[in-house]
């Protein structure tokens, strides 16, 4: 690796353009991978992402773009990918470079449905990169708000604490503020099951339930979050940390939110089907649904007790009716 | 007293008006005190509160109305209070009968600005009332929410685990759910903290900061609470349930909270004169702020960092700018 470290991002949505508006704020250049190339070319043309935070102006001069993933890959050091979970294994398997002398950080949220990892395991177990190159970027933060410049926080999660300091320095700036953490399979799992969680509040608001059921829901959410993660990696963490609790809260709460939207719709009677033609994006709790109830499922009778992420997936994937369904759920929340 | 005990509602805001309402779904017969003569004249030909929750309308044969305190108190055996804390002080001097033998408890937040006491504390030091008969109602609950029968959650803390699940019983209904708590202080101190943290919310609305900095600010908040209600009160809680964290996001995001308007107006570049005059009701968070700030400070070196809290204060009782207080504070959080 040479002296200062080459950055790329892999993804062409709005957490994606975001990541690259941050990293061109310190970077004289910056790798961007995207699949479609059509966004390139008109990127090219236009200085702005067709598709999502178009009113961000990028100088070209900045830029690598590139829609050949081996190019990209094999032009930087440090690769931060932000790619939809659902579509990561398959984007991964156009790869011909190796990953092993990478540093690799994951700004994605959810579980490669492929393998049932989360990325940093999926990483590390099929590109054989290592634990220590190994990295998270979590919110509390919205790509529409990056695009605004409006103040955010991120968090920056590596077991190499160098790499994470690393990576929160190229991503700080007027508007972005970031702290780090040792906390990679904490950070990663809060960030998949914030979007269930939001994607519940969305459901609860469909249906018609107020502010104050919202309120009890999310304090709820927030100690489901913390059972969970302790079943899954145990060791001294602050859920209340803006990593968790911010992030749950900036996803849970905002109109921004496409979970949360994603989920009213459900509320208001749209089949899984309909609400995700309407909204044309894929709304990543959808999938982070089935992964953390298989997971918690699998660990038989030392799962943790669920009952809000039990109840979303009970609507979205066994159909059931959400008026019942959240019926049954206030009665098992305090 | 006597088998059923009597229940009487002092006040005539907005939550007394919501209390009344849940005692009425359970109880024949329900005392109501409010200042107001006019008030009381209006709801006894019109059957509704004129100024709060207007849309509630009473069976006035339930309702034992009077604007003498002496004579609602003389009434019943379980007292609840739901006077802002700014006025509490001058109304209970209009006392001459005893509370000793009564069930006192209060659904008001703030501290006694005359015995910089929480509520709990003043009456029993200042009116005898034994610990054990003391209780304190609190949210995560909007008064207009339970207006519109919108399912709610409240806590019932008391020393006296049977006091708390009695009041728990009477107020219980289809929309509202109830659960019981010994932690009296700490449910105090929070509903007292939540305010002040509501009025930053609204001040970071004003200026213009975004969801992003929202959920962090919340989520400092909840720390910062944390640490507060620890060093006035020791005990083992989990600070994420309903009735802190519930609560603190209830006030926070709503709406309809009046300290989260109050703030954005201060945010906006109101004065705390012209944002009071404007609103025509007193923001708790107001009061609350000087009064956690003193008792804070009171403790010198033992204090708890509390730079949110100090912000607030700083902005409301010091004339300083808030876009500079919140520009350092946004250097303080994580």
């Amino acid at each position: 690796m040479s002296e200062k470290p080459k950055f790329a991002v892999f993804g062409g949505g709005s957490w994606a353009t975001a990541i690259v508006k941050m990293l061109c704020e310190n970077l004289d250049e910056v790798g961007w991978y995207m699949r479609s190339k059509s966004s390139v070319d008109f990127i090219k043309k236009h200085s702005h992402n067709p598709n999502y935070l178009s009113s961000v102006e990028f100088n070209l001069k900045q830029l690598k773009l590139s829609n050949d993933i081996n190019e990209t890959v094999s032009n930087a050091d440090c690769l931060i990918f932000v790619i939809p979970s659902a579509f990561l294994h398959q984007e991964l398997e156009k790869l011909t470079v190796s990953l092993e002398d990478k540093i690799v950080f994951s700004a994605i949220k959810g579980i490669v449905p492929e393998t049932s990892l989360i990325v940093g395991d999926h990483f590390n177990t099929h590109y054989k990169v290592p634990f220590n190159n190994i990295g998270v970027i979590s919110g509390p933060c919205h790509a529409e708000e990056v695009a605004l410049e409006r103040l955010s926080y991120l968090t920056i999660a590596s077991a190499d604490d160098e790499k994470a300091k690393m990576v929160a320095n190229v991503l700080s700036s007027d508007y972005i503020k970031c702290t780090t953490s040792d906390d990679v399979l904490g950070t990663e799992y809060a960030a998949m099951l914030k979007n269930i969680y939001a994607v519940a509040a969305g459901i609860a608001h469909g249906l018609g339930y107020g502010d104050n059921f919202q309120s009890v829901l999310m304090s709820n959410a927030i100690r489901e979050m913390k059972k969970y993660v302790k079943k899954v990696h145990k060791m001294k963490r602050d859920i209340n940390d803006s990593a968790y609790l911010g992030d749950l809260l900036v996803t849970g709460y905002s109109v921004f939110s496409r979970n949360r939207l994603f989920g009213t719709m459900i509320g208001k009677g749209y089949t899984v089907k309909s609400a995700q033609l309407e909204m044309s994006m894929i709304a990543e709790g959808y999938y982070a649904t089935k992964s953390a109830y298989n997971l918690n499922q699998q660990k038989g009778k030392k799962k943790a007790k669920t009952p809000i992420i039990d109840s979303v997936y009970e609507i979205l994937y066994e159909n059931k009716d959400p008026k019942k369904i959240f019926k049954k759920l206030t009665e098992k929340l305090d």
